[in-house]
């Protein structure tokens, strides 16, 4: 079973998204245990003081190394022996990737580190941190977002936590394409109507459909997708006709 | 003040992270009201059934047009006169960046549309939707995440939401560069010291430090970065630097 604590400030932002849907079925079905610490506890000062002023001077406030290590050290003593991957959220880190999940997954024991507008002293980076990751180019309040994103994407991937319902579609990342339009009933709907193939019951002309129409979302909208795929002749001639219907 | 509403299956993932930190203060401010609908309400068939199966065959269901079509109609109706921006999250939208938040948060009234491993009815974004996002290449178990973190990076930018404690640091997507690092209390924690230069009050020093230690964690973290900053003289010398530091 795979372990997941969390360091953060705002515990309680957590509730909800870990308390349901699929990551929530992942811990029913012990695939996962998700334990959230609110890292002030382990404050060693009267007033559990967590921040403080930065040296050099300038404005905003700093996480102090103290708290922050010793709660780490109390983690992983109660996980036992694995040896933890400790994960601080931040803009200047290595950029989330599918890659990366899937590398994470394979893991026994997960930390995040959830710095909320503060800045990190920089000895937690150097010395404790295995992971710096932002999920993307843009600024957010806190790292707890961020820690939600790779939990869900990690924990989906571990084995067994995906019904057979929820383990198709959305897979664009997976096939290297992205997906093909996708419709369900009425076959009219406003006057918006079905296309004809997809009612027509030729599986090879429905499938031939969704190849071209997968390929042309991604030349269309992902073009930098397709350089790192190896195209099939038939999907190569497929690619020549967008290109020409473009035009 | 601007409007948020949040079509999803799933409306409780939201509550721990509207109802605290920035985002809850942001509404008591009356900078923002939030409301997330569970779009089956709007079902009108017995069964309240908002997905059913592909056309054409296939795994996995998709999410039928008239739920959401119903329930876009109910609350751009309940918002009066402004016409909203409606964002879909999928793996195959636009990535989402710093420019696209600060974009969204000029707008009056966004409506979010999470599907949950469901795929899209094709009509639903041909028709209906304004913005196709994704927040990053990686698979998420539904929509909700992308759009929390989206809510997020917007409503920290709507005036008056952040304190002058929460708006400094963390700004590394606005200078262009990554950020210096930080360090606080105490001087020398288990060992690990604070650089001098930071203790040494001789604030022309600091600052060049900071300029430099900036450049050089974003060239060595993220080069593509400088490919799109002028750099000042005095900046390309320490650059020059850095790169002979290196070798």
């Amino acid at each position: 079973m795979m372990k997941i604590d969390v360091l953060s400030l705002f515990p309680e932002m957590f509730s909800g998204v870990l308390g349901h849907s699929i990551l929530k079925k992942a811990e029913e079905k012990n695939a996962v245990s998700y334990k959230v610490v609110n890292f002030r506890e382990y404050a060693d000062n009267k007033h559990k003081t967590v921040d403080d002023y930065p040296y050099g001077g300038g404005a905003g406030m700093v996480l102090k190394p103290q708290p922050i290590f010793d709660a780490i050290t109390a983690l992983t003593e109660q996980a036992g022996a694995s040896k933890p991957r400790i994960i601080l959220l931040c803009p200047q880190g290595e950029r989330f990737s599918q890659r990366k999940a899937e590398e994470l997954s394979k893991e026994e024991h997960l930390i995040f580190i959830c710095g909320h507008y503060e800045g990190y002293d920089e000895r937690i980076r150097e010395h404790l941190v295995t992971d710096e990751i932002s999920i993307g180019d843009y600024v957010l309040t806190g790292g707890e977002l961020g820690a939600m994103v790779i939990i869900d994407s990690v924990v989906r991937l571990l084995p067994d936590v995906l019904g057979s319902e929820e383990s198709h579609l959305h897979d664009s990342f997976s096939t290297g394409f992205l997906e093909h339009p996708h419709y369900t009933r009425p076959a009219e709907f406003r006057g918006l109507k079905v296309p004809d193939v997809l009612l027509s019951g030729d599986h090879k002309r429905i499938d031939e459909w969704r190849t071209k129409e997968s390929l042309r979302r991604t030349y269309l909208r992902r073009s930098d997708l397709l350089d790192k795929i190896e195209l099939s002749d038939e999907q190569k001639k497929m690619l020549a006709e967008i290109v020409k219907e473009r035009e």
